[in-house]
């Protein structure tokens, strides 16, 4: 780890409303005052572990080498899901073992999963439905203290994967993908990548179906779209997505996540 | 006061859409740029002065000793309501004489209440309608400092404190209390503790009745309760919660603040 | 610059429960490990840059000199619109250059206004629709690192000014105004300051007219106002307001930005 003090993100469905979010920042700091704690998002759905694992893609890797990114979306906290420490090359994550860190096992080097069970690093006693606050944050606040993964548990391999969704080629004029985030814009974001929508394919005038709904051009900025138009980009994450310019397209569309949209070329 | 960096934590009903908790912040660092701010919750709802006074007893003590704790659910600002300075064996309060830190008082040994004076450690000119960023953050900005509580006013014993709900123990079969709270995910906070429900009574299977609904397991954990099944349990902040497993207990139940519980034994 | 550690606010329309939030800060952070960065509000709705105006002249002047305020309410992303920074006499200001300004440019000693054109300072790649995290996050750092402007880009002098409201004098009886922000509270903000409304009109007993409502009587605060009274005060931000004491004044007066206020005098 670096010398510079410790980053520690949280990212959970806990809600701004209540004392969850401050009392693990007030376990962390308990532990460590020294690292500077940075909220993702604590507006998860309640229990929705594809939508932490999906906000955690797409900002993990805009914080500095070394971040520790602590998310909890935890259904089953006090049952036998355990708690696990990822290290990769460049990161590290905490939180429990339900599929959270997912797009993680794919899209980095993963060294090692440490199955956290030392209870000398958690606080004590440990609350039965509260582990962000009573193992996960004391665990981040001795991990920016470098405090070695072979003292807080055992390395394992069967780490929990969810599935996610991958975008099919059907035929050479048609790739299939679905909805999987939809945003605070009311922007729609699909599974489709460039390894998808390929350069040539980009050339081969593509048009996103969607429900009832087409968008007919692939532009590179919202000002390039006309007024009520849907049209499509690559958004900020690197997926295609659909908008339409100052408006939600989202509502405009009925799109959710989970909805298939189908692109077809010429 | 330690030598580290002081924490300050902001609670208040200001919510997140309107400039008043960074001007609350602004005010703070231009007095004292070496803390760190942590926010507990800025979604009181308005004037909810009791239910500040339950969020901040639920995780005063996450924090490290000597945390400054700043509270500001204010409806009197402006009237002749007193702004206080609390010194506990272990941590500072700072905010509105208005009962906020009631539950404070009967857990904390209080070691000292300050009415705040000397006009010196506010902000100039005072506003009618913001105290919190023209009196209470340059307060906290400097106690962080260290700034003697004899130079800022005057010792005074007789503080506001309004009365919590206290449950009550009618028989051996039964005790009668209410619910305080309901969180983010729908769980339902009474203020029935271990003092009341006893491990003896923990042993005479517990029925907790709350309107047409009962629930007739205390269990350990979420996981062991049964789909849509009510249960009870002893939550994170020591409190006796009900819930049902990844779904809104409260909304099913209809339960909201003051509603009355009542638990039977056998 | 002082010496101290930098402080960069953050203004956006990002809304919570994205990753756009966070992925600034971690751009932040990315270049820039030594600053403090503190959230004004991400609450501002979509793409309304006037709001967005309006809550940073409410609160940048509570930050100590030599603040960085970056705000992004960027419609117009990756169009031709500018991104600039903006160097008053005591803070920094860095974002579209679409009026988001414009009341800053009023009421500060504007001493240089940069075209940002270096793409050395950027993220690269440089997203089409994410600036905030491409292009203003990194900036930022990079100002709070002391940068010369010059290495940035060129000055500018015809940066966009919206029109800010201005009130009328109609006569010695008569001012007119227009509400310009409802805050969480439901109290209502005008643009009425004491520039018309002098310490001599005010002996006048002014009486404020908002559609069928009016208020009688213009008060220091809430305690002086009777039950479900419509008062006016000057506010924290130095405006004249109106408000009910505990209730919501803008849904009981269906008040919302733009609608004209009648002063009359007698």
């Amino acid at each position: 780890m670096a010398e510079r003090k410790a980053i520690i993100t949280l990212l959970t469905d806990f809600g701004d409303t209540d004392y969850f979010v401050p009392a693990v920042k007030g376990a962390i700091y308990s532990v460590n005052r020294d690292v500077d704690i940075v909220d993702i998002t604590h507006q998860i759905p309640p229990h929705d572990v594809y939508s932490a694992a999906f906000n955690l893609m797409c900002c993990y890797k805009d914080f500095p080498k070394w971040t520790i990114h602590l998310a909890v979306v935890d259904p089953g906290v006090g049952s036998s899901r355990r708690p696990i420490f990822v290290m990769t090359d460049d990161y590290y994550f905490i939180g429990p073992d339900n599929g959270i860190f997912s797009y993680i096992y794919q899209r980095e080097h993963v060294n090692r999963v440490v199955h956290l069970k030392e209870q000398h690093y958690f606080h004590s006693p440990v609350s039965n439905t509260f582990h962000g606050r009573d193992i996960f944050a004391p665990i981040a606040a001795y991990v920016a203290k470098q405090v070695d993964w072979s003292k807080m548990g055992d390395q394992i391999t069967d780490y929990v994967k969810f599935n996610t969704p991958t975008p099919t080629v059907v035929s050479d004029k048609e790739i299939r993908g679905h909805v999987i985030h939809v945003d605070r814009f009311g922007n729609i974001i699909t599974n489709i990548t460039e390894n998808e929508l390929t350069y040539e394919r980009v050339m081969a005038s593509p048009r996103v179906r969607l429900g009832k709904h087409e968008a007919t051009r692939l532009l590179n900025n919202f000002s390039e779209a006309g007024n009520n138009e849907l049209f499509a980009y690559f958004g900020s994450a690197g997926f295609l997505e659909l908008a339409v310019p100052r408006q939600n397209a989202a509502r405009m569309t009925e799109a959710r996540r989970g909805i298939e949209i189908v692109i077809t070329l010429s």
